[in-house]
């Protein structure tokens, strides 16, 4: 028996809880929206059987050890806004919700730090943080929270100039399954103090330690900002662009590249402001230190479209025309969903992520799987498929989409798997930064093999011999994980 | 009997080479050169009994499969600069050398990114890749090469700039202890794929794998370069610059501050092809895409030393010029050593880091805690060491030097433990950038507990369960280790 999720084992874990005045739920709603997402769906059977609120390191490392001793698998919870899985409880078992530690602990400005709970939004850090012209840059979905961040070892589109999640901590304070806490480093920017358990856990998705507090880095806030849009006859020539920049030295802020099919998306959503070239198109973002810098990195980004061949080229530093700019790339994910044309219809999509030079080969061979599922398939759905590409360019990152009809998921599905593994022989990863859930494991082991499998399962049994962490998040936990 | 270095086993390791073509060498001398330099002292008992050359990753892991079977203890060099003993062979065993796998493997100019052997240089790679306008910026010592660097985390003074090697390695492949070979990653800039073993190598220090092959990323070659001094009153008018300019949003190449003894020593030696004062002096390298973004922070720099306070600023883009206040702050490692009276004199010191808030307190204390030891002992030497300071201030990151009689030893080790206490109470850490290695093991343990000690030694367990790999660094083998 790997977990006892017996009632009376449950209930003797929620004595305990109440011992040590750690607040809990056993309300279905208040469970279910723990594990069920519109991002990360589960069964009824994936879902935990109480949810518990610690308000400190201490309870969450009471947590813990009783669920430890008692064999009751733990999911964890901050933001809810993962894709693939990681929020299920395959197990049952409990879920620990870092929703009541949101606090910012501290805030270094000369040291350009902060200590802050896992339940904190980075949109809330970053609305306290403005006044002091201070900037946390990692920007996933506008609900997450920096816990699950750290999970999920997350990104988003400042990546191309900031690095991701793993770039912006500097230390945390980790409960490990047994209830042991751990503090892997003090607030130093750099340091070679022994094994790098910081990035150990950023990216294990919650099954190898529950974050309690991080110290994260910050920079100043962006200034000058000036939008630019650039349209090329084909993705490829918006690649180029970039690849140049990139050797120029210039450090721009934003780099995002959207297919023509992506821009029609937007076109007829009437999200965006404006109505868009339907062609490959590049968005950018330029800001600095002066206005001065910016000006010169507008100047070198225009002629290198210039160069390669850009239809058109524009750009502004008017907040309005900003707005209405960079507007268009936000409202993406939304003019996607609104290419349903049946509300059943399905939208998925792919988070692969390649050397940069790779990356048109990558959607134009996304393009041929696509289109060779829909042409050589004689099922009624067969040229129903909507598909469109979005990169964050600079990091070779694109995710492909497709939006077709329920009965089409198998194939869609089949699809993906092929993506990735052309992504794969690119060189590439399966996920640049969604993360591996459960969706992407047989992908994740196609990248790095058994033996890399291996490797992180035993990293995984080191610390969490009875496999109570996320169990099945990542890879599947096999026979030597049950040591009873 | 933990290991088994009988001469019939290393025999037979020796027997199992030649079958594989490994070339090897028992003699004397070239196997005390692998454990035994300037910087890495060791004794005659902590020499490798033989020094293996492998040629590709295949031969590493026959060679580690064979000591893993064998009960044979590993050490592994490259190019030997690594301070505080991590080359120190305790248990006698084996050495792995990486000298004959020092190839680039492949170069992505688009990418910017170099598929590279351990043994390689990052002084020779950045030669190689100057013609292409690419440039590798983590530049510990000269003789360094990238298996070391990798194994010991290194930095150098583009650390501020540019981060450490945690920041310019994309993946590996690397050789556990019972020669399983794994690829962490592909080649793409980002991936959430999985836990983070690139990143759980780096600085490792040979405990947990041989790196065999690395995939860096490259930037472009700073260009337009300026260099300046600035010289203050006070160091920690230095610091509040330094503070100040990270606030602005200008990204300087170089922040490196000096104290006023390390600028009597830098005027002593004669290194140095000017007189300098002899006060806290900030050096200072510029670059940029292009002269007016130089300009810019050139000036930013020049308001903000003059705004706090600097007795003087000057600035230079003069290539002759350069060389002369740059050549300054390279010979001060020299100019320390010059400052010995007597050719037994040792030359000891720090490597701490702290939050930047926090460094005029570090060195303000470490001056202190020197001096009450040189005050309040009546021993002969009492007034004879001289102490100087000098920072990669923008990382926080400070080496205090002591030169002092070698009967002093003693004392000044414990100094530099007072030392690294300090760092401690000031939320720093005991090695910004050297490493662990035998010396800061105690020093570790203090740093992030017994309890992170233990959450590091279960990984090593997890990876290496008979404790081959570089045995007794980082920490202390326990017990547990020994499952024989």
């Amino acid at each position: 028996m790997l977990y006892n999720h017996s009632t009376s084992n449950i209930q003797s874990l929620i004595e305990h809880a109440k011992k040590h005045a750690i607040s809990y739920t056993i309300d279905p709603q208040q469970r279910e929206a723990r594990a069920i997402t519109k991002h990360s769906p589960a069964t009824q059977n994936e879902v935990p059987l109480v949810v518990l609120f610690p308000k400190s390191t201490g309870q969450a490392s009471v947590i813990l050890k009783a669920c430890n001793e008692r064999r009751i698998a733990v999911t964890s919870f901050s933001g809810g806004t993962s894709f693939g899985g990681a929020l299920s409880a395959t197990r049952g078992g409990i879920c620990v919700s870092f929703e009541r530690m949101k606090a910012i602990i501290a805030l270094h400005e000369d040291d350009m730090d902060v200590v802050v709970q896992p339940g904190l939004g980075w949109v809330e850090l970053n609305e306290q943080l403005k006044d002091k012209g201070l900037f946390f840059p990692v920007d996933p979905a506008p609900g997450a929270s920096i816990g699950g961040m750290i999970a999920m070892s997350c990104s988003g589109t400042n990546a191309y100039r900031y690095g991701t999640m793993k770039n912006w901590v500097i230390s945390l304070t980790a409960v490990l399954a047994d209830g042991t806490t751990i503090k892997t480093h003090h607030r130093p920017r750099k340091s070679a103090a022994g094994y790098d358990l910081t990035h150990l856990v950023i990216g294990s998705e919650g099954t190898l330690a529950l974050v309690t507090e991080a110290v994260l880095r910050l920079t100043s806030m962006p200034r000058n900002l000036h939008v630019g849009i650039a349209t090329f006859a084909t993705l490829r020539q918006g690649v180029d662009v970039v690849v140049a920049l990139q050797k120029s030295g210039h450090q721009l802020e934003m780099l995002e590249l959207a297919d023509g099919p992506q821009m029609y998306a937007v076109n007829r959503s009437g999200l965006a402001r404006r109505r868009f070239d339907e062609v490959p198109t590049l968005f950018v973002k330029v800001a600095g230190p002066s206005e001065r810098v910016v000006r010169d990195q507008v100047l070198a980004m225009e002629s290198l479209a210039r160069g390669h061949g850009a239809s058109s080229c524009e750009f502004t530093s008017d907040a309005a025309r900003i707005d209405v700019i960079w507007g268009a790339r936000k409202c993406i994910g939304h003019a996607l969903v609104a290419m349903k044309t049946r509300p059943t219809d399905l939208f998925v999509h792919s988070d692969c992520a390649v050397p940069i030079s790779q990356l048109p080969a990558l959607v134009e061979g996304t393009q041929r799987l696509i289109s060779d599922a829909n042409a050589v398939n004689g099922s009624p759905s067969a040229g129903k498929w909507f598909c469109a590409n979005v990169g964050h360019v600079g990091d070779g990152n694109v995710h492909s989409s497709i939006v077709c009809p329920a009965e089409d998921k198998e194939r869609a599905e089949a699809v993906l798997r092929e993506v990735a593994r052309l992504a794969l022989r690119l060189e590439g990863t399966v996920t640049g930064e969604h993360g591996v859930g459960l969706k992407l494991r047989d992908a994740l082991a196609e990248e790095v093999g058994v033996d890399g499998i291996q490797a992180m399962r035993r990293l995984k049994m080191a610390w969490d011999e009875r496999g109570i962490l996320n169990p099945d998040k990542v890879f599947r936990l096999d026979a030597s994980m049950a040591k009873l």
